[in-house]
């Protein structure tokens, strides 16, 4: 992201919107923002300053960062932070010696007396107990944040919308390459091979998750994997698959027949296209994310297939394949009927109908929210293909 | 795995060995072993079932289990939980209705009064907060365990050493047919690509982690992703990739010359080449891992390329890429430097020299720890490819 300043602002986003934070959990000062905020979750980190890496931690204030790094990503962190600096708002090196929490706890005693933030949605037990007791006596006070990049990741900007429409585009073509290749005889695993291979010549970074290619009664299972069965005549064939382009993720499903489709096969696909298309109506700016779901619900439950759609209708997509908001029933554990969608959500809209022993049938399309409605991201044809 | 009572025998093993588990963090009851344990890591949950999923989690007890899916998964869970089952130990199946976190819960107020142990290297101090709010009242109480399945997946079984043998020999024969494949002006990307696809045409389940395509200065990056860089004339790359076979993870990395070597990358080889060696000729029952470490550390530091050798020597392999042992140098922060190697660990040995903008070296090699000394499960050549 060549855009003079880019990360840097939403590093500053972080603070100036951190007066609506809310704690994960009362303790002292709950409420008040942090100092500093201790940036462990990876797309968080990446989401911050453009560093990816199977490691990494940043420590964040207003107008200053620390990335943490291992010998392993130095040069490549060194790489990025160019980008990611400014004047007013530069990020600093550091790069472990013994552990990574050594070094932030020496980085943290050096500073003295301040209030950190940790991730507690990301943070595990193990290490919170470990920096609280290294911290002790030394003035530091560990709190705990809940979502504050979330909350940045959650409306995605122009250039962020510009990628995934062009991953979108991209992984559209993989769709309509891959369900025109199925053939009898072929081996699922053998059509996840050709799949992720043709990702990656898409101008992809790989694939964003483990492709699913679930043929015949494997098509009932949701997140199958793929196997050893070999695609047959009359097999339902279900394709969900995505890429990461620039680090953002797209995911796309759809369902081929070989050979003519049995007439429940084509009532449940008739029925899963009604339920996408209801979904894609509902979608508009200040709309709840659980009416969206209700919407596609209703047109499944009215053609006795309710009990058949057990998962929620889409999730957010971003730097994650999986993110915030998730568009599904209302949950007593959270908050999350309430919900509401906003122009710049990027969201998946995936309707399923799955018949244990049978087969199952799932749609989906990425959509980000406009001013008045939708966009698709992805576009391949919603008929059953019939190859 | 089809050896009756085998996922119960390592459900078992977990509470007889639990006098030995240390609390990850002090606090009431430290020490005693909890009725039940919470497995939340997929991982774990694996290795005690059989069950693979994004999702799931596991509440075990002696001669107990109940394992706690949602809809997209009861499918397949009721597939292997036949398998986990013994009429001693059975396994019995629980579905999400709201949450997994309100089902749980559910299930342990009826229970009633009991001691959970919650895994603290694993678990979220989000999750954790939730769940103990949830269950005040109810006489379940939270405790923090650490390690308790980890310490069972440390030592691999002869079934396990046998899906891994398999695996090393599979993806030794990618790489051999990989290194001969390489040419100038093919992009890093694209022989990416292939190798992805090579790793599903040998019986893989997928890669194990994101393949590495490192091709002349980018060689120096330890982690580098493959990008749109063409190999050229006089180029070292550096290949690194893994496959996943039957749930277990192997990893292997070797290097090629585009043409004859510059001397001052044959002599890296040669350095890392000698160091593997080394490692290869320290590992055995009893030895220290800091020890191992040590062995392929000295023999680069007395050729001046101590500095350019950032990274551990090797980390465990199993279920996942990353596990225990790690064979690293010495961490104040853990007690590691006390860890012993004992027959049965897998680990990878994989010494490398980077040198910034210039280009690195790496060779890796999985090995299994032997009653007498270690066995190689990954077999190509060590000489430096030149194609």
């Amino acid at each position: 992201m060549g855009i003079e300043g880019y990360w840097a602002r939403r590093r500053e986003r972080l603070f100036t919107a951190a007066a609506g934070t809310r704690e994960a959990a009362p303790g002292p000062g709950a409420g008040d923002p942090p100092d500093l905020l201790l940036v462990t979750h990876a797309a968080n980190v990446f989401y911050l300053t453009g560093f990816r890496g199977s490691a990494g931690m940043l420590l964040a204030g207003p107008g200053e960062a620390t990335l943490i790094v291992d010998s392993r990503y130095v040069t490549a962190a060194r790489r990025v932070l160019d980008d990611a600096s400014t004047p007013d708002a530069p990020v600093v090196l550091a790069e472990v010696d013994d552990s990574y929490e050594e070094t932030l706890c020496e980085l943290l005693r050096a500073r003295g007396r301040c209030r950190v933030g940790v991730e507690a949605d990301h943070m595990t037990l193990a290490r919170h107990a470990w920096l609280d007791r290294a911290l002790a006596g030394s003035g530091v006070e560990l709190c705990r944040t809940s979502g504050m990049v979330e909350a940045g990741r959650l409306v995605k900007d122009a250039e962020e919308v510009e990628i995934l429409r062009e991953a979108g585009a991209r992984i559209s073509g993989v769709m309509a390459e891959m369900l025109s290749a199925l053939r009898p005889g072929r081996r699922e695993r053998d059509v996840a091979a050709d799949v992720d291979w043709a990702i990656r010549r898409a101008g992809f970074e790989g694939p964003a998750f483990e492709t699913i290619v679930a043929s015949g009664p494997n098509s009932a299972l949701p997140h199958a994997r793929p196997g050893d069965r070999e695609l047959a005549g009359g097999d339902l064939v279900l394709l969900d698959f995505g890429g990461v382009h620039d680090g953002y993720c797209v995911d796309l499903t759809r369902v081929a027949s070989l050979g003519p489709p049995a007439p429940r096969a084509a009532a449940w696909h008739d029925a899963v296209r009604a339920a996408h298309a209801a979904a894609v109506a509902a979608m508009r700016p200040g709309v709840r994310a659980v009416e969206v779901d209700g919407a596609a619900r209703t047109v499944l439950t009215d053609r006795g297939l309710g009990e058949a759609f057990g998962h929620g209708t889409g999730h957010g997509l971003g730097i994650e394949v999986h993110e915030v908001p998730r568009i599904g029933k209302p949950r007593a554990a959270d908050g999350s009927e309430e919900t509401r969608l906003a122009a710049g959500m990027v969201v998946t809209v995936e309707p399923g109908v799955y018949v244990p022993g049978e087969g199952g049938v799932r749609l989906e399309d990425d959509v980000v929210v406009t001013e008045t409605g939708c966009e698709l991201l992805t576009d391949v044809p919603l008929d059953l293909a019939v190859v």
